[in-house]
């Protein structure tokens, strides 16, 4: 455990954390001091690798050694202190007791300011929900003064749900925006570690300036709010506790 | 326009304010530094004010006289800076344009780093959704350059749903709860001074000290958080823009 | 099987059904006549027992024995004929196929008038939405003709959505106020059983209050409807079939 | 005002009583000894009489009394006490104060046990929606002490959403099934009356036979349900106030 | 793999085709020249087939075999071109890794223009809604190269939710109406193959005739619309592409 | 009226039409041989012109003057063949009977085969969600044959919904994208007509890029869609009728 604030994010692919919540990693790795920790519950090695499996010869192995040097690269660009792989395969990606109480001790180790993972729902791709859902069951018996007594056990963390691909048709609804502005040349370089998706960096470049737009909008709109020029947006699953409104 | 920060309740009726955000206007006002400003909307003489009818020879100009007084009464015991009486009636509640653009006369003189207000519905009682209604269309018009042109035209504060009368049938979720331990004492006050509704009194006390048990959880859970005894609950109608998560 | 009237409470941990339905078991096990059988699929042993876990030199199965006391003593409270610990394990609950044939079995049994469970939603607690999802499935397996053939297969008895912690949260809306005024000293009797979670106390001893002004509201409002001074609200899954509207 | 029960059905366009809420009617009129009161907002003289305005040199006088006529007779049939025509216009529908004050006036002189009133949507139908929500307000002003005052104020009476065309378009959700089997003949002979919109009889006929099936689904199920051949459904806007499960 | 168009229904018991969407079955394999499979996951054996096991004597695998015969003689008069039978049992269905490629084996060998599936939600039958979550986790699984690399993946087609018992329970809602009137004698005639469910075949007769009506004022209403007499209506889960609103 | 095929777009504002659904308009207008009329219901004058009202000495009749020929220039370069200006005012919009009847006579005389209008909700802009509920009442007088008897009645057009500025924010979902790739000039070129608000040109071609992806991601994915550049979303409200899933 760190005395410094830590936060964690849970990846169901391994290339998720890059593209839907990038900014807010190097934002608090590197601006504000965070221990960022991220686990990757598979390599994606399966689903989301098109591109390497159109070569010659390709192999399970080579795919998910290739995503692990893709995210690994991400990592160290976004100031990550501690990425995890935990293999456990894609399409679909499926946790044991085993698997959940295996992310609950990396939850403990880190204890977390904030959480990071998937929307609530994707019609496309059951595997970020399936994450979410093992997100909020894992919190859950993180907190729980039963499960391996003596350990510290969990507070009471924010879940934040980053953004999800195609946002209208997962039913997701950002209540924060993140101005990322100071850290986007990391994300943007994190993104380009992603070559096996090449596809999806102006997708996620437009988001990123779009959300920007957001932030200002929502910060002063035509009275002049702040002057965000990339922004990252996610959704609240436990309401705030605060002093001022 | 004052140089202090600034906050804006719109209530319906003269008494909304002190039963659903007495805890948010005293810690604002007598705890942060802020100028809370109120405006009720009508005083509830029509439809609130039952205990009043029942007595003989009761008038609308009583009703209404006894009304007012009983808001200013608990105005004054939260601090409040500033209370207007549009005296527009009620059950039903109905603003023509005149009074729309009065509402933002009051909007873009008190240039509120927030507003509160009633939640989106409410089948008991349209006049509380419609209050909130026309409280979002003159935040609209308030930021208009071209309404009134050469005032200063507002920015985008936050509008925050109070808690209404049987939450779960208003469809309204909590997304935000506030700690008024330090000033629960000053609303129990203004709440006895609505003496023609003591049958709310205990009932909006039960609510504040559970919505401190909600401020626990969500603070710390059984790990332990913060020692909230009286908090109350609100939902924010536009994302936040933050720079820490 | 018996001739009498009977009623059957689902309950993810060995607690909930005093919190949540008390006072509708209480009434109709004291009042009513009926025979009403609790299900607890877990003691809550791991994830709801904090206050005896800070105890030194606890164990497992001592939380389990303490917890099973506790809710034994409160099932004699409420009048309850018959209560199973089905001893599942906690945070996470889990029932495989035997786990449910063994529910289906109690449910064929009981042939209950009704039943009650917890909500559909809880972010807290994926416990809680659990048990619901496999009381249904249940529900479903015990109206199944092909199921052990020979037995007298389930009808379709009403599953009731008891009230849960936080009830904005999980979207749960109750559609029916029962009045448990008359058998308020035998829940609030239950509710002190509870030894290892006095916060909740006078928490429950709020809510059960205010659901009465609910009761009272939805009874009659301003015009006088029924006395209530303690009520439960419920959220029901199915149709009713009625004769008078 | 009556000793005997009563209930009030708001209908927009004089037809809509008939398909969607006779059955309820005749059961409550003419089995269970209620005075069921009718208010027809409009005839729905412009919008929903296509086949008269077929007709060579029809005008809108005489629609109306054609109009009138069939819900008359109707109204007959089902053993209606009282039917009001308020003439207020279709397609828009459009209620001033003076129109709503009139409506309350019979709500407080029915004093209604219930209420039956439209779907709160309808993208084909905005009058539909329309006459709901002028329902509720009506009924709230009722509810006003300062309304009128001396006047016996309204109880807490349930408003039912009667069916809808499309129902799934509409998001009405029935919670409520009624057995309408034995007064099948005379909502039969009702809808009959309706000689403007024979394309819709058999519609009615074929929902209220598969309505049927819902209300032994059920009632009972494959274990062998109430032998209802014919039902309506509705959905309920407030929660009930009951003594037993 | 087939030159022709192709279609694939998932069924969760061997009946569901034929209600839900043995109109489209027939329309497109018979009129429009599509090669239609059918995957039937369970037989209903347990829960869908009261009527078998109120016969002296019955066994489970007599009524596989009754219910089967039924299917494949529907199956016939549909025009279905191949039907299998997963027989994975039913009340409750349940999938495990093996099952699910068995199912992404066949979506992959018929590459369908569009799948055919239950509703989302189901409170009476779980099965249902299980499916539906398989038949969405099947259509990933099958889209990634990395599963059986080598094999044709598969692209993006429309997943249609057919007609659910009871819709407004399920909170379907169908955004899709197809005429049926040309094939409505063959998707009668498989109705009647189901000797075990006689009770349903009035039901979806008269479903078939109100979805015709849904047709005609949707396509044109009091204009006017296509005479449809008979039709099925169904919900999309993916977003349409197309080149002409 | 025209033999051509027709449809029709209601935008609040004067430039609603070009950010929301310039390329839907070009498509169809340009490729696909529609005539497309507008009618912006304001000039969007007091709320949307804030660079205008930053000048000197800016008047009303001076905005609305600039914003009309703005309008004029982006409908040009779309191809729009009847542009009107209904002059109605801004923040707020509010239409009387005369101008609901005035939009319902040019509804009627396009007869348009689909129209076009705002999301149902958007909490920062009232005049966007009231601008869509006129549409779909005057959509719905248009159908009556008591409207204008003689008037030939409207069919039973689509509404699209087009997209809305924070669209996750306004409950906006997609349900049909539509290829603009090759109107993407005169989409782009209509856009810097906007001389206004330059800062949005940029946005809403981020908005089309990635509308493009989804296009592509939901007419093959993986596995090869249509390689459309460009793109817009629409969410449909009324069901489709169809002879081909």
């Amino acid at each position: 455990m760190t005395s410094k604030k830590t936060a964690l994010v849970i990846s169901a692919h391994s290339a998720d954390f890059v593209w839907r919540c990038g900014g807010a990693i190097a934002l608090h790795a590197v601006k504000l001091g965070y221990d960022v920790s991220v686990v990757c519950l598979s390599y994606g090695e399966r689903g989301e690798s098109a591109k390497l499996w159109k070569q010659d010869g390709m192999t399970l192995e080579r795919v998910k050694s290739e995503r692990r040097a893709e995210a690994e690269n991400a990592a160290q660009a976004l100031g990550v202190k501690d990425i995890q792989f935990f293999d456990l395969g894609d399409y679909p990606l499926d946790m044991d007791r085993d698997a959940k109480f295996r992310l609950v001790d990396v939850i403990r180790a880190v204890q977390p300011q904030f959480m990071l993972s998937h929307s609530h729902h994707d019609p496309y791709n059951t595997d970020h929900a399936y994450a979410t859902r093992i997100a909020m069951e894992c919190r859950m018996i993180a907190q729980a003064w039963g499960h391996n007594p003596g350990e510290q056990v969990l507070g009471a963390p924010q879940l934040y749900l980053f953004e999800p691909h195609q946002t209208e048709q997962m039913g997701w609804k950002p209540d924060t925006f993140l101005d990322i502005t100071d850290v986007w040349d990391r994300k943007r370089a994190a993104i380009e570690c992603m070559r096996g998706q090449e596809h999806l960096w102006d997708y996620y470049t437009n988001a990123a300036q779009n959300r920007g737009n957001h932030f200002r909008r929502n910060s002063g709109g035509q009275a002049g709010g702040r002057t965000a020029r990339y922004a990252e947006g996610f959704q609240s699953v436990y309401p705030r506790t605060i002093d001022e409104l």
